[in-house]
């Protein structure tokens, strides 16, 4: 097997990273010992479980110094960037933490024996119960937040899963020293050594969502790669869930009162969100609607003017931004898009200048909607220019959906209702007067959506419901007390909240 | 197009119905309409839709007599059955009703803005809201409560969804006088007609699940048809959940302990469960383990005597009837199978004799095991002799999932533990001293499994959280409290259970 490199992106510089590629052997040894950690996990206690999610974000804290250098190094994504990635991914272990110790993700229900209008029904309860060994792909874009020990990772364990993470060859070296961190966590808390195991390499890849023990599959990364993917999880002769969160071209509509109140800080609004990150988030704007006439000409310049101060873009490999540069000649190549500004290049071997460009409906909607629609990480703003509501809706109608959708506009704007109704419809989160470049760990938030955004629009990627992917619902019909897990006794020792009776009981 | 035929199983007797099979411009017409149904009824409050499903049970209750001697007709599953059947249905809309109207399906969250560690988090809400038209697959061996008017139409309704049934061919006019019961209170509801739709034949159905307007499917039915259905849903330009519930050979076992105790009352109840309804229920117990010894020959000899005794099954259609027979034979003709016991034969043009076979766990275990594992319909017990606990659990651990797993054990029963413990990893739903033949519908019911018994272990298909496969989460990010759905405004003006905050508020 080749051995992996790990490349800086800022220096161009490559080095063996020491690892190399995974054989199907040890994804086939990884499947058989994380079914065994899976067995040992689901055995565990909440409060166990939460202690370890804590540990775990402490053993990433106390390597932060190597952990950030390590990141930098491989994505060039700057040091007050991956710190404050790093504090999100420890953040993100001990909400999870709180999220285990509430009990409430267990949806726990008792419904104890009674006559009903069917005749007499036995006692019967109900919680959801860990599927099993996880599989775990990485992404490029948030090396630790969606990667090694990211959402994914600690959504899989804080449901009672065990975890098999295929690293993204992007950043082995990051890889490594934050799946130790994690490992030597679990360790201390008497962990099987199989809670969290890492491979590498693209074949591994393809084997781990083939794995016969494996019994779902997180992954962040591009429409193809999680689409072929997707497919080989739903051919196995045991299908299992597949959770993509792909690719997604997330509209952004600039309502007209909102370009005549305040064109110049939506001009740069835009052009930050647009750039923040290089570009490189699934979150970005990528199709920005603002209305044709003078306001909207405002809001052009104001971008214009943004653009061209932008400083260039240090994509995280040259691959990318080789990709980035063909999506933007390719893009300039359809009639009825015009190149409005590009920024200076960023001067480093994977650096890309910022590029704005303008259309129309029409353009969008013609024979070249597919490049216009088609998801270019790097940044690269594309405004539409819309006449009027009856146009806007049209072509938002026809867009494909998406992970985010933004609406900018007044208090009382007559656009709103009419948009928020499309937005909830094309995207899994909907945001009035924000950029959706943001995605906070909580309690409320959705980050997925219909197809192409994610595989499948009934999950999130993020938040406190994430670990609802890694669970399955069991009933207990007229099990003795002394035989039912904790969380449904008939007294309920760990005090979670449950359904008694069809009536929820704090 | 074929015109459907109605055939009477009991007599043999053969009526058109009146219905041709649909074509695929219907089905094409069927989709469209109930997309734009779907967008209405997603605009409905909960109360209406509450008051909706109680007017669809009354308008069942309303037609009761033509209903009932309609489905006797075509399936000859007898009045007295078929009245507890359609109270089960209707029942079933008002429990739904009662769910709708709690509100905590809507899994409802309210995070306010607050300055988080990772710094100011904006104001987030997030709730479930319908997918859109669902397509449902009548089953067979439950006219009523799998079928037009059953659990998945219920359901999918209950979450605000529109529905496109395909009709079972087995009950044509039975789907027929359902289907306008369903209609008409739809109407008189003020719901648009096409609400719930109805389609005839194979190739309607295939159509169904590849029907670009379709957002997910509920299947019930074998494992052959609802895996060639998954298959088809998956490879859609935009896959879509097929919640396919499929066949189960359901473990039982019968402890030494149990077996000491009561050997009388456990061969008489396991051949009641195995033949009740002709033996066509999904649930029926597939594979009965009973100790080997004398113990265990006290129980074989009592299930003899209940078998031989039994009347015999009327199936559901000739070609059920042949199939049973078809694996019969075959399963008779693996070295290591005995028959024990044959009933009489139902007088019926259906009719068929109830089998008891005897086997051990080595033949279990061997090279004909998918004969033995296969699932067959009809009123056939399987005896499994097991020699101490070592070998049950080993034979236990090497089985398919399935729907449901028995254990008929004493109190403080040894094997209790370890059998549960296999019994949640195998199956949907653990009974103790219980069959598991009867679904109640309740809160706490789990009515699938992992494959082969459902194509999705992650949900139900009875029971108050079926809805939640119906259902997506969205969230809204600083949407003004006028432009939010009322289950999301500050004031809770819907009174239902949310989480704010992260603490749940009833």
């Amino acid at each position: 097997m080749d051995e992996v490199v790990s490349v800086n992106p800022v220096s161009g510089e490559r080095h063996p990273s020491g690892f190399y590629e995974s054989t199907l052997d040890e994804v086939a040894a990884a499947g058989e010992a994380s079914a065994a950690a899976a067995a040992w996990l689901a055995g565990q206690s909440l409060s166990w479980r939460a202690d370890l999610l804590d540990a775990l974000a402490a053993s990433l804290e106390a390597d932060a110094e190597t952990i950030i250098a390590t990141a930098d190094e491989e994505t060039g994504l700057g040091v007050a960037r991956l710190t404050g990635e790093l504090r999100r991914t420890c953040f993100q272990f001990r909400f999870f933490a709180t999220v285990v110790r509430d009990g409430g993700f267990l949806e726990a229900s008792v419904d104890h024996a009674y006559d009903s209008p069917m005749g007499p029904l036995p006692d019967l309860r109900r919680q959801l119960e860990p599927l099993g060994p996880i599989g775990v792909f990485g992404a490029s874009n948030f090396p630790l937040a969606f990667s090694v020990p990211g959402g994914d990772t600690a959504s899989a364990l804080a449901a009672g899963c065990s975890v098999v993470i295929k690293a993204h060859p992007a950043h082995p070296l990051t890889s490594k020293v934050t799946f130790e961190a994690l490992q030597r966590a679990a360790l201390s808390c008497g962990a099987p050594e199989a809670t969290v195991q890492l491979l590498f390499g693209l074949a591994a890849g393809v084997a781990l969502v083939e794995d016969p023990h494996v019994t779902a599959v997180g992954f962040t990364g591009s429409y193809p790669a999680g689409r072929a993917l997707f497919e080989r999880a739903q051919s196995r002769a045991d299908p299992i869930p597949f959770y993509g969160e792909l690719g997604s071209v997330n509209p952004l509509v600039v309502t007209p009162l909102a370009a005549k109140a305040r064109a110049q800080a939506l001009g740069e609004g835009l052009v930050g969100s647009v750039t923040l990150g290089s570009g490189q988030f699934c979150t970005k704007p990528g199709l920005l609607f603002v209305p044709s006439g003078p306001e909207g000409d405002a809001v052009l310049a104001a971008a214009k003017d943004a653009m061209t101060h932008f400083a260039g873009a240090s994509m995280l490999s040259e691959a990318i931004r080789d990709r980035f540069d063909d999506g933007v000649a390719q893009l300039l190549s359809v009639p009825g898009v015009a190149l409005v500004a590009r920024s200076a290049n960023a001067a480093t071997a994977s650096g890309a200048e910022g590029v704005l460009v303008v259309t129309d409906v029409a353009t969008l909607r013609g024979e070249h909607r597919s490049v216009l629609e088609t998801e270019c990480f790097g940044a690269l703003a594309i405004l539409v220019r819309y006449a009027g509501e009856g146009e806007l809706l049209a072509s938002l109608e026809s867009l494909d959906p998406a992970l985010t959708f933004t609406l900018l506009a007044e208090e009382g704007d007559p656009y709103g209702p009419a948009l928020l109704d499309v937005g909830r419809r094309k995207a899994g989160r909907v945001i009035v007067n924000g950029f959706p470049t943001g995605v906070g760990v909580s309690w409320s938030m959705q980050h997925g959506g219909p197809l192409p955004a994610a595989t499948s629009s009934l999950h999130t990627s993020v938040g406190a419901t994430s670990l609802r992917r890694w669970l399955r619902p069991v009933s207990y019909q007229s099990v003795p007390d002394e035989w039912l897990p904790a969380s449904l006794r008939e007294d309920n020792p760990l005090g979670i909240p449950r359904r008694v009776d069809g009536a929820l009981v704090l």
